[in-house]
């Protein structure tokens, strides 16, 4: 019977401390998203496995948790909420010409192998910013990441932005098809840099193509560094990606938290999805990245609307445990009365807490031993 | 491709005004239930089938959402919090000596059939009140179900209360084996009166005993009339189950929640789940009872712990659709200022909505077109 009493790996219960601590950090979080005008939305836990297909969505089919409905469809825990986001926008959005902004929070589901010792259900709080193309929202949504974490109670990370375009523009130049380009992402994206190296080298491009090419593998740094790519590039897509850049610093300067962001034209996705930029933030004491985003302006495509669209997304488990790291957690103690009764004493005692109660305070009732 | 953009039958997107009358509303009721000193627990969405088999939950196996994790135990949604806030109690408070007081806010999900048009993912908050046997806290949970109510904007609803003591009494008086009491009491509780009378009249004992049951299948009223039957009644288990009921009453006079209950000792559940109080609240314009709960203090016993306990749930869908038909939905319009800029004036409308932000308004950017 003893079995019983515990959860699947990998899922958790929490309460006490660790119950209030975390609704501290997500109402801290929701606030200041409130504040930038993004409006909740709140999707099923679970949809139609066509939302998140391979070709929608980030998270492989073999670690979706799938199940069936009575009709024989296949449901899919949401491994993640944007294509749910985009799916919505599609459905009740689709008409409005304005910037829509939305922002969720709730749990998502990964079914990585127990090996890995990470966590299957976590708590998800993000925003999309979509129906604007501008590097304004880019902006906006990168501060807003900056923000949430500030709100959050971290305060040593930094946001490592990279640039979709700079890289395409790069292939196009040389020449390269489809799959090369997809398995030199991938090398680039893994830190794989021996073998992304040698993979340039055995282009059949010209040197200079390469020499471009081998920029993107270790391209890490500030806007400075970046900036100075320009004289040896020769494409327009990556001089604009660049220059797309330098505005988006410019907007971080007037909102005060250039700062926190730094650069890195080898961060790719080996997915399809992202189309702009693409960012992660990172903490000392986490392995990964608590916060994911960028520009995806093809996803709504999948869901019959063309929209662009720009988001991000924090995990709030991944920041409560940055928090603990960093032994900056904040302090919840709760206050709470306790009044004890009797048998004699009863009437008067239920009469006395439900005035305290009705004065706010919370009041817990016990039987004198 | 526009296929996508719906939902699986039974579960749907919340936003807009709709998602802030609800958080509205559960804000509400979650403040209420702190003032009473309940704390937070958050359990997973998914646990081990065990938990909700059959002989712990009261929702059938055909109607769990069930799936595999990569070592092929079988997982299921919850399809209610009770069973897995007794497994948290067992696993965490088994050695507390005081009573416990726990409330939990999230969704359940029941695999129930498409042609019901009912939901198949709910909002749900609760409280268990465990480690307390007395009737102070049966009281307690009674006058919290209305406070909770109350709190969540219904002015009009009726707790209906009945015993499960009372009935059994009755069937060990008539001597009968635990399978026809188990069709009775669903003859009964379905209020298939027809059926169960006859099922009474057909039994083997006395006229007396007969008599004594078939008061049980229509027995509603306030707590005057359930207090004339004892003079009818000859088993100790019976008289003492309606003398807990005035007890009961007599403690909800004290908080001025009486007003709000009323009884029914043919109310009584298929499942061996309850094992003293149970009720459920209805308010018009809802087909089913928007709260459930009651005492079931052998629970814990099926996770390796032994401790009474008595909790309910309210279903916040159910409540936001009766204050919808009451035409009673809060009001909560959200304030937002929008501020246009162009390319000269960006910097400035900028630094104005940080300014504006930072007073704790809510402001959205859109470019002048």
């Amino acid at each position: 019977m003893k079995q019983l009493v515990h959860t699947p790996d990998g899922v958790r219960d929490i309460y006490g401390e660790e119950f209030l601590r975390k609704v501290f950090v997500e109402n801290k979080i929701k606030d200041i998203i409130k504040l930038y005008g993004y409006e909740d939305i709140a999707t099923p836990t679970f949809e139609y496995f066509d939302v998140f297909s391979k070709e929608i969505g980030t998270t492989p089919s073999k670690d979706l948790y799938k199940f069936f409905d009575k009709d024989g469809n296949t449901l899919v825990l949401r491994p993640d909420f944007t294509p749910s986001v985009a799916r919505c926008v599609a459905k009740y959005f689709d008409e409005e010409i304005n910037p829509i902004r939305l922002t969720y929070c709730g749990n998502t589901f990964v079914n990585n192998s127990s090996l890995q010792g990470k966590l299957k259900e976590v708590t998800e709080i993000g925003c999309e910013l979509m129906n604007d193309s501008s590097v304004e929202a880019d902006a906006e949504i990168l501060n807003l990441v900056i923000e949430t974490l500030l709100a959050g109670g971290l305060k040593d990370f930094q946001i490592s932005v990279g640039e979709m375009n700079f890289f395409k523009g790069l292939c196009e130049y040389a020449g390269m098809d489809t799959e090369s380009e997809l398995l030199l992402r991938e090398a680039i994206s893994t830190k794989n840099s021996f073998t992304a190296h040698e993979m340039i080298n055995s282009l059949s491009c010209d040197n200079e193509a390469k020499e471009q090419l081998n920029m993107c593998v270790n391209c890490i740094g500030n806007i400075e560094k970046i900036s100075s790519l320009k004289e040896k590039i020769s494409n327009e897509r990556s001089l604009n990606a660049i220059k797309r850049l330098e505005e988006l610093v410019e907007i971080l300067k007037i909102y005060k938290t250039d700062s926190y962001v730094s650069f890195d034209l080898g961060m790719l996705s080996k997915y399809n999805y992202y189309t702009g930029i693409i960012f992660k933030a990172y903490t000392y004491g986490l392995g990964d990245a608590l916060v994911k985003g960028g520009r995806y302006d093809n996803l709504l495509e999948s869901f019959g609307s063309s929209k662009p669209a720009v988001g991000f997304v924090v995990v709030i488990d991944d920041l409560l445990m940055a928090l603990r790291g960093q032994h900056i957690l904040p302090d919840v103690s709760s206050e709470k009365m306790i009044l004890e009764y009797g048998d004699s004493d009863f009437e008067d005692v239920i009469k006395n807490a439900q005035k305290l109660r009705k004065e706010g305070k919370a009041v817990t009732l016990i039987k004198r031993s």
